[in-house]
């Protein structure tokens, strides 16, 4: 049914029943440079002749007009852009937002988002939102993370010590992007970290997020306590050459902290938490995370890199959940914040995880209070701990809530969480679930274009329009497939029924109806209807009865294919 | 991997890893009698020796010593136990709890529930929780719809004029039981409706709810402006007699309200609304539903047949929700629940639909205003229209957030909503879902013993107990397939390890070695480490180094099968 091809080994072509298209704008640097910026839409064409654009994730591979070259990497567009003088030592979006200079980055933004360019230098320079975007990333396509803007999703992918290979990882990110994910964390654990990296850089148009320790551990043959602040700053600076744009930082797990954990249901289930654990147990020393963070911030600042500064204390059960480790170490995170900012480097903030719905906004709260507004980035997190195999659904009930309330990013949870490692399909279903919850957010804090593809949707869906509400929805392949299951024929594509009435009897059709009497009679206000009602009651029941009682269409009329 | 089998095409035996239990009641009635109550419950049993016992809905068939015959239906418990003199001529629940009764069906829903059955007479008796049960149901094993006790699910089955068998939509009522759905709604609309409902009635443990007007609609060749009272009188006294537990009878959709709808995106959406709507145009004359409504206090009373109040003008779209013609109906509900409740008939009331976030609490907040605190059973909400083909996800997130707020009965959305008719596979997804929906909800109203299944299987998940942690979860056969895909090897089951991290490293572990640290220690509060921390840095440190650096078990220990 797609459209889509695979092409060395990655899927490409447009996602069914739209088309790529740019958007062309002019930005204006301030040292007198225009830049041309190609802002990237998806286009959804609708048999009625009107079309609908919707921001687009997926980057050159869905664009039929592109040439994908895995080994060549994708186009390095950012670097035509023009890059303003670093300011004050700090050439990052936040030290240009601070110095009231909108960048080509801030200008592709603001068409993206369809809001004024000067909104995004406000919170940017408010810290309130962040552009991940390494200077060495240049095939990246901008965007942003912050509550005013629309809500982001993460998918992980990454190879592990037990399964997976380069290829599948590249397809992986492909995938994930084509079906919306705004950013990709690589969390491989497993052998040739630096080479699978490599290749999702340069075939990633979105921004790429790491956590460094991981490769650090793998650097020292998986022993915690060999680890060393050189060891990881190496490694650092090693993802930061490559083009990583933000990384996942525990500097938060101080020594005092860890024993907080000790009485948990599920004690510290953050690897990046529990590598550092184990690190300051076994020194006995505060960790080299939280003791070397300025230098960390030093080099950060060089490349725009982005803290995620991680939550390594997360809960990992509904009996863990807002607890006094966890809110110990978000505390630090607040302190951390100030520093990283201090140096120019942007900053967000990871949440949880395990959390009952009504501890859920007490999260948000203390994050924006202790963190300065900086973007909230959660697991989820799960309303319970007892459906494994379904933690999708628990946990993006918890994302929808915490992202109505303020989280700006939602990091994805597949079927296969605390089970196994997700595959193609786990992936799809894990990013289609977390656009659900991001986009409920977005309706439920009036984000401005957010309820345009609701209303076009149910507006086609409503007329019988059945080819144009599949393409309007989030994954338009299913929507189309499970129709056919029902009713297979493609007449049924375009009759006025659908499987659950049948052609003898339907409820849309008979609104159709309402609808036509209504207009016919004037009808707006409560009011004109009584009046109407006390006018005509007796004169239109005959008028109906004459007409031979027939409020729908013969049944003739549409069930013929 | 399940221990099921199929019996007379109907799926029977035990859920993976669980054992029928019944819990032994004396019930003392008033009349001097004594009624001997066998309440089930589901045992699960783990490997460390201990049991988790769960509400168990899944009636005779998951019991091996049940002697299952289709033909003959399940045995009729209910007709031996006593049953109390009518009150004022109202021989219902109600009616007996406003009279200071406890019956047998309040005992044995005290015991199911783990209360004291004074707080079931009580929120009977108030109108704030309804125990749908016709006396010519004593198949049913009986169960309450009220927010003081654990939020219900109903899933719907039905054959229409399009698709399905007798055969089939009786498995389907066993197969949704079976997963935990509480209450069954019998929505056929094509042949044989009353063959297919007598077969799922004597074969159901749980309630049956229908809608009378889709079989009067069936009497009338499908043409709604055909229908008379009469029809559906008779069809309603007929269901009655076969032992419907509760009907939606859609009252509340007054002629006037009919051109509200008009210029809503997506009309009337609900078939009991729509039919209605038809029929007050064709004849311009208020709803015999509404004009006959006391007629039809009468009959319900005298089978103790519970209204579901239904919202035939529910909100088919975000853009409609909570519109002039949805609380116009609401309003009209609540004048029939008074009027309902004045015959001793039990009340509750039907709500949407599609809804978003922002928009879900007043819904409730009307409800339990204006329809005197009458149990609310929602369909969702959808917090979103965008995902034909997940709408199980979008609307779990609105039911689970609607639950919170007071919503006592969910009624389940597969992922076939708007598509096609679910079969068996979208039947368990679409109940597995709502029941993550309704416990997340029981865990933020803080539910007496809700979070036992969440700690019980977390604690499996941290001591690596996987087998445990797969009967704990509400789908133990997809929990254990997803584990069997990455880990296929018997031995992982009992590993020490996941595949998120391998076996060389393990966060869960680290976590048990920081307990066993603490526990040595004797460390509990901040201050206790801050001390600790203090006074053995130094030692600590050197005695770490002197052991090998070893905070997790070598390798070896673990990774041999």
């Amino acid at each position: 049914m797609s459209t889509s091809v695979s092409t060395g080994g990655v899927t490409t072509g447009p996602i069914e029943g739209s088309t790529k298209e740019y958007l062309e704008v002019e930005h204006r640097s301030g040292l007198g440079t225009v830049d041309g910026l190609r802002v990237p839409t998806r286009r959804v064409h609708l048999t009625d002749g009107d079309h609908l654009d919707l921001y687009d994730t997926s980057g050159p591979y869905t664009d039929p007009n592109a040439v994908i070259d895995l080994e060549r990497g994708l186009e390095p567009i950012r670097d035509s852009w023009t890059r303003p003088e670093p300011i004050d030592g700090a050439a990052t979006q936040l030290g240009w937002a601070r110095a009231g200079i909108v960048t080509a980055e801030m200008a592709y933004i603001a068409a993206r988002e369809g809001v004024d360019a000067e909104v995004v230098r406000t919170e940017v320079a408010a810290g309130r939102a962040v552009i991940p975007a390494n200077h060495r990333h240049p095939e990246s396509e901008p965007m942003i993370i912050g509550k005013k803007f629309a809500v982001k999703v993460n998918a992980n992918i990454g190879n592990s010590a037990v399964t997976s290979s380069i290829a599948e990882e590249v397809e992986k990110m492909v995938w994930a992007t084509r079906w919306g994910a705004d950013t990709i964390m690589d969390l491989s654990t497993g052998k040739d970290i630096h080479q699978t990296r490599e290749w999702i850089m340069r075939n990633s148009p979105a921004p790429v997020g790491t956590v460094p320790i991981y490769q650090a551990l793998e650097k020292v043959k998986g022993d915690p306590t060999a680890l060393t602040w050189e060891i990881y700053r190496d490694t650092v600076i090693e993802q930061a050459e490559q083009g990583v744009d933000y990384m996942t930082v525990h500097a938060g797990v101080l020594l005092r902290y860890v024993p907080l954990t000790a009485k948990r249901v599920t004690g510290i289930v953050s690897r990046g938490g529990s590598i550092m654990a184990a690190w300051c147990l076994a020194h006995h020393t505060e960790s080299f995370l939280y003791t070397h963070f300025d230098e960390l911030c030093e080099i950060l600042a060089r490349y725009d890199i982005t803290f995620s500064l991680g939550d390594g204390l997360r809960p990992g059960s509904i009996a863990d959940a807002n607890d006094e480790a966890q809110f110990a170490e978000l505390r630090t995170l607040g302190e951390l914040t100030t520093r990283a900012k201090a140096y120019g480097v942007q900053v967000m903030i990871e949440g949880p995880g395990h959390v009952p719905m009504h501890k859920i906004v007490e999260n948000v709260r203390l994050e924006e209070e202790w963190c300065d507004e900086a973007p909230f980035y959660t697991l989820g997190p799960l309303a319970t701990d007892i459906a494994p195999a379904y933690d999708h659904i628990t946990s993006a009930i918890g994302a929808a809530m915490i992202a109505q309330a303020g989280t700006a990013m939602l990091c994805y949870v597949t079927p296969k969480e605390h089970l196994g490692l997700p595959d193609r399909d786990d992936v799809k279903v894990g990013v289609i679930t977390y656009k659900i919850a991001a986009h409920a957010a977005d309706l439920a804090k009036a984000h401005p274009r957010a309820q345009e593809r609701d209303d076009a949707l149910s507006k086609a869906r409503f007329e019988f329009r059945w080819t144009d509400q599949f393409n309007l929805a989030l994954d338009p392949d299913t929507a189309r497939e499970y129709h056919d299951e029902t009713m297979p024929a493609e007449p049924a594509k375009t009759a006025h029924f659908c499987s659950m009435c049948g052609p003898k009897f339907c409820s849309m059709r008979i609104s159709a109806d309402v609808r036509a009497y209504a207009e016919e009679n004037d009808l707006v206000t409560a009011e004109d209807i009584d009046r109407k009602i006390a006018q005509e009651m007796a004169a239109k029941s005959e008028e109906f009865t004459a007409a031979g009682n027939q409020v729908y269409l013969p049944i003739s009329e549409v069930a013929a294919p």
